[in-house]
Formats: C-alpha cells, structure tokens, sequence
C-alpha cells in the first residue's frame, strides 16, 4: 500500500500554461495524486452521525425494475432539444446534450437525429433490401437473410455536414454546447460489410458510385463512391447493442464512418451502382455552399478534425474558485486523434490534455486536463489533432476560407456547413460561463 | 477497385476444423470475401419491379422522434427476463438477452440487475457518500463535490458470482442463453477513481479492507482489501454515457472491474475503511460456497475466464445448411482475451476465432467464427484464454473441483458459484438448437 505522504501532490507538477492549466501527467497512475482537492466536507461528529443515518429512500422497499429498464425520474432534464417540439409532420431535428453526458459514447435515447418527413414505422419481417445495377446479379435481402453474413462491430461518429453551424455567425450566439455542436454522437455500430454484400451481387468494372436510398417518405438518397463502399461502409443493424433506433435507421442505415451524416442513409431500402454521381438535391445543392471564391464546396464529404469543451460549458457554472476538470471530445474522419492542447487564456498558452483510452479511429476520443480556477475571467478553448496529420484552423482561417454569415443567424439557420475551428468558453468572475469568440 | 474475379472465397481457405468451421483469417481485409454466401434471393424483372415499390410506410409522413428516443414498437419482444415479474416487493433479478443483442456493450435498458429490495428513489441532490473510519480526515462527498474531481472511463463487464449457476446440474438444463449466461453485462462506466478519494480522506497505515454499503433498504454491503480500492476501483457516476440506471445504482456504485458483481455495491452512501474484513453475509456465506473437501470457497473475487456463444444457440434456429457466423462473447477478471478456439464436433476439433477491436481489459470480447452447416448433427462449443495465461477448464474439471448439484435444480436455483466451464449447442438436422453436455 502506498504510503499517503509519499504521495506527490498535482499542484506540485506546476502550472504548464497560463491560468491555471496543470499537466496531463497528473492524471497518470503513480503520478501525482489529487489530495487536497477538498470539495468534499468535513463534519463535525455528531453532524457525521447525521449524515449516516438513513435517507428516506432506504427506509422502504423500492419498486423492481421492468424488462426493459428506464432512467430515474431525476433525470428527465437529460434530454436532446428538438427543432419541432411538437412532432408536427415535418422535419425534425434533435441535438444530443453533450454537456449532461460523460464517456465516449452516446446513449441511443440521446443520439442526434435529423428525419425530414419522420422515421417510418418499419415492420423489420417486412422490410427489403435490393442491391441492383450495374451488378452481375442483382439480389434481395431480407434481415434474417444479412443475419446469416460475417459482421464486425466499430465504434464511430456521426457527424450532420451542418453541425456547429452557428459558428460562422459574425457574432458568437449565446447558446449551450448542446445547441452549438448537438448535431454530433459516437456509437458502436454492428452490421455486415458493404463489401460483402458488393461481392455478393459482383460489381460491374464500370461502376464507380452507387446510390443509396431510404424508405422514408422522401427516400431521401445519396450518392457514394464504390471505393469508400469497399472500405469501410457497413450495414448497420446494432446500435450500442441492439436494433437501430428508429430517428437513426430501424431496421437498418448505411454507415460511412467520419463521412457526412446525410450520407448515412437511413431505414435503407436500396442500392444502386452507377458509373456516376446520381446528383441528388444533398451533393447538388443542401451541401454544395457557394464559397467566397465563386466555387462550390461539393463532394467534400469528410468530416474533418474538431474538438470541443463539454465541462465546462454554458449553463454549468463553476461554484467557486478551486480545481475543475476541463472535460471534452475530439473526433476525425481522418483516423486517430493524436493531441488535444487546451488554453485557459483564449488561445494565448496552451497544455497537453490526457486522452482517455482506447483511442480509436473515427471515433469520440474524450480528453481531460486539470486546472485551477483562480476566480478571475477565463477563455477555454480547446484545439485538436489527428494521426494524419491534420490541425483545427482557427476560426479566422476558416472563415476566410469558407465565408461567414452576413448576419447573426437564428439558431437553427445554416448559413455554411463543416465549420472545424474551436470553440471558446468564456467565464467571468461570478462562474459563468459563454460562448464568446476569442 | 478489385477486381471480383480475383477475389478469394472463403472457401478457398478450406475447413480447420471437423464439421465445417473455417479459418478465422476468412474474416480479414484483402483476404478471402464472402460471396457464394448467397443468402439473398434473385427475382425475376417483374418481381423485381415490385421490390422497388413503395411499401405502407414510405407512403406516410412519420412521427418525428421526441427527446429521449424510445425503440421501435417491432422490438418489445427485447427485454431482460424476470424472477419477479409482478414486481413484488422482493429480490428482483433480471438477465441480459445475448442472444438478441450484438456489439461488445450491454444496453442500459437491457444491463442485467439484481436488487434483494428494489432500487432505492434516491434523489441525487440530496444523497451523500460518506468515507470514513481508518482515515486522517473524514469526508462527506455530494455528487456535484463529485464532479469536481479528474474523472475517467472504462469499458468493463460486471458479472454476477452466481452466473452460469444452471451449469452445475447434473443434467443439461433446457434454457437459452439469456437463461444461462444473463448475470453479466458491459458498458463503459464514467466516474472518479475510489484512489483519487482515498487520497483526499488520507488512509491510515492500519487499514487493509473497506466496508462498502449501498442505501437500500437492505443496505447491501460488501468488504473489499484497499489493494483493489487502490488498483482500479471507480465510483461509476455514467454508464454508457448517461447517469446510471437505477437498478445499477443511480446516483452512484462502487465499480471493481472484474470482480463479483454483487461487489460492486449500488446506490453507494458510505465507505468505512477496517483493518479487517467486515464478514457480511455475502461474503460469510453467501458468496461462500462450501467445496467437495469440506473447505470454504471464501474472498475468491475474480470473475475468471469464461465465454459462450450467442449466436446460434437455442431459440435461434438455423433455417437452412449453408454459410452461418457462429458469434460469442469472452471475458476475464485477469487481462485481455488472447484467443477462443471455437469446436462444432462438440470439442473433439477446434478452429481460433477472430477477435473484434478493440481487445480491451476486463471488457466483453465478442468473437466471431465462419462455419458451414452441412445440415447433420453438430455441437458448437467456444473456450477462451486470457493474457495471463488461463483458459477455462472443461466442465468435468471444475464440477470434480468444485462439485455438483445433487439434483436438476430450478433455473433459478444456486447450487454454487463461478462456473467458468465451457457451454455446448446441440444441433439436430432440423437446424434446431438446444442446450447439451458435451
């Protein structure tokens, strides 16, 4: 057993950036302890007693949980906000709140979903996949007829093209991390692989796409190019365990890992290989942005490196001066995240974050750094990197690059897609904290 | 793009084993494909216009999802089974259907539980985690004096000690696999680190075990040595994201990867550090099971090397000979899977499974085998070793260690614990799966 005063303290590892940022290294196991973080109480002895005596929930029975369990009735605060809080018939959008979750993955309750006329009601007996083109034979499958081929399982995310949209606004929106980056979750997807199923039907030599068309009332399709079909694209039928939830593809989604979440194809009904780009309304117009330069922005179909804060965030306040855990994820089409550096003074120093293992590709890797808020006004910004090399811009730089919005948007306008640059939060001396540009 | 004539079939590859199991390296990129697999169907042109047709509920605008997504109407039949299915107020137990779900993770909704008094209705702003005896300084945590701390996450199964339990009978027990096998579970827990708080409180030198106590009303309460309070033990706030299901102990549990689940105690309000270990019951007696030679089967945590098959196994049936994936799960309290041999002769021949990444420690491993039925009699089997060096012992051994039911119990019968055996599913030639000894 260690001995307790052996033990060295994390404040004794220094600062290593301006405001209060500590090392990474304090994180790690023989490293320095936490000691004399301190938030929690000490008692008096007769108000230990008191803490020890039974709450009211232990002085009865609780009621056994169902066959399929639900949360505490504490947390129906946790929830994704909707863009059509009705339910009326028409598109809907719901964004996961990252700042209420913690982990690497997204709860399937919790997932972004975007439906434009509604998730179908599917009977999953019923359902039909077709694969036909330019095939040497076109075939059909049923659910129980892909059950019988080999499946993999890979965690990755989904990324909407106009997720944190709100930030090519000329002026930052005061809003939660939730509304600002909402549109983004990681889960484990297990299904067959497209190639399997491609080799199955066999591929002409000339086809080089294939459309991908959904079965809701839209059928709203996509055009992807074979080789990222012969990749990595999967056949989605599990989410994090079980059937596909139905705002995400019941009974079944293409999944495109790191690539545009429209692409995603959900409640997929068929495929259909083409020796060229079907140019549907999502590559030809939704997200082909008009650039500065005159260009269009079309067939960019990775979502690339980008990071953001999730604690603290708007809406969590700090309770007082003291040591926080600056908390977030990072994500990349383009493989592993390989570094999250972390400034506490909008940009100006920055620290090395600790990356929770496992590190996978194109998927959430969470980060964390230690720091030390001293009470006074702070920026947080977080900036990341992945195994290719690749770097967040700057806000500046993509702006220049992309354009920016003409005017403030509303929350839910897009007025550009594929925003990557950081992401600031700025906190005052009273602890709370907002979404600023820095 | 490949060229499909060059491809391989896995066929190629040829049998490893007896009864149509094929080589693991089917499965990898650039090696054999899966054509010839041909469980979807070819139709005519006309029938083939009709798959592309509309079905109902394309032809209907959808409900759009609300702000915690619930599962499709079509999956209700998903659900953990129940020994107390009228919800009486008493022990609840309720297991995990693996062989309904895929991935590596355990669903919350479907994450075994156990609970002798129900989960408690705790509100978690009110509830407190106390830390006290052999201590410099006791302290008094709340969940957000929690949230202040460096906090980590970790993918790790919980098993309970009595899984598997029906194994023991001397006669095969005609149950799936969700029967046999549904005490464990995976997720990725989220929380601080017990060490990080031991720190905090600061631990005397006398002190060598814990007293952990849940807020039930049984106040369920386990001893556990400070070796592993200081190894890997979290106080799991998060699982699978979200705040912990309440029967996993909402707001907080006591999480010891790998060990006895019962352990891993609930609803989290006191840790009091002993310089001996508190005899519970269900470490005195319980989780105490008396051996064959008289002896005690006492302060035996680990949950060691087991694994089994999910798919096929019974209730599954196969619907025809042809290409099948034979999948499973595997799992160690010591490390990392290293390998599952796979047999379909009933363990007379074996050929290695794939292992799906990531391989991680103390987590689920699903692993994944190509077979084909020849549609006559077959026995599937798995065994699994662990990177420190274990495997799991065929059934007679640990029944000749450790000793057998005197009598076919009920399914819900505890004859002893930790059965680590092999699991066997007889196939007969109508494709029809059932629990065997083999």
């Amino acid at each position: 057993m260690p001995k307790q005063d052996s033990m060295r303290r994390w404040e004794d590892l220094g600062p290593v950036a301006e405001n209060g940022l500590f090392d990474r290294r304090a994180f790690f196991k023989g490293g320095a302890a936490f000691a004399a973080t301190m938030t929690g109480y000490t008692l008096s002895e007769s108000s230990r007693a008191q803490a020890l005596v039974d709450d009211p929930w232990s002085a009865t029975v609780g009621t056994p949980t169902g066959p399929y369990e639900t949360r505490s009735r504490f947390e129906s605060s946790v929830v994704r906000t909707l863009t059509n809080p009705t339910g009326a018939p028409r598109s809907q959008q719901s964004r996961t709140p990252h700042h209420l979750i913690d982990g690497t993955f997204t709860p399937n309750g919790l997932h972004f979903a975007i439906s434009r006329t509604g998730p179908p009601d599917i009977d999953p007996e019923q359902h039909r996949l077709v694969i036909h083109g330019l095939v040497r034979q076109p075939l059909v499958f049923t659910l129980d007829s892909l059950m019988r081929y080999p499946m993999e399982s890979r965690m990755t995310f989904v990324e909407c093209g106009g997720n944190s949209a709100p930030l090519w606004s000329p002026e930052p929106i005061d809003a939660t991390v939730q509304s600002l980056h909402g549109y983004v979750s990681c889960a484990e997807w297990s299904g067959v692989m497209l190639s399997t199923l491609l080799d199955e039907v066999g591929i002409d030599p000339s086809a080089t796409w294939l459309l991908a068309e959904g079965s809701d009332a839209l059928a709203v399709h996509r055009s992807v190019p074979i080789s990222k079909a012969l990749d990595d694209a999967m056949i989605a039928l599990y989410q994090n365990g079980e059937r596909l939830m139905p705002g995400n593809g019941y009974p079944m989604r293409l999944l495109l890992p790191g690539w545009e979440g429209n692409m995603n194809v959900k409640w997929l009904r068929r495929i259909e290989l083409l020796d060229q780009p079907a140019m549907s309304i999502y590559e030809a117009k939704t997200y082909a942005p008009i650039l500065p330069n005159g260009k269009a922005y079309q067939f960019y179909f990775l979502q690339e490196v980008k990071s953001f804060i999730t604690r603290p965030s708007p809406s969590l306040s700090l309770s007082g001066p003291g040591f926080y855990e600056i908390s977030g994820v990072a994500y990349s089409a383009n493989g592993r995240i390989s570094k999250v550096m972390v400034s506490a003074d909008g940009g100006q120093s920055w620290a090395q974050a600790a990356l929770q293992e496992p590190v996978l590709p194109k998927a959430f890797t969470r980060f964390r750094t230690p720091w030390r808020w001293d009470g006074g006004p702070a920026v947080l910004q977080s900036r990341a990197w992945d195994e290719a090399g690749n770097v967040q811009p700057t806000r500046t730089q993509i702006v220049a690059a992309r354009g920016e919005a003409t005017r403030v948007p509303s929350i839910n306008g897009f007025p550009s897609q594929h925003y990557n640059g950081p992401t600031s939060w700025g906190i005052d001396s009273d602890g709370e904290v907002k979404h600023v540009y820095a």
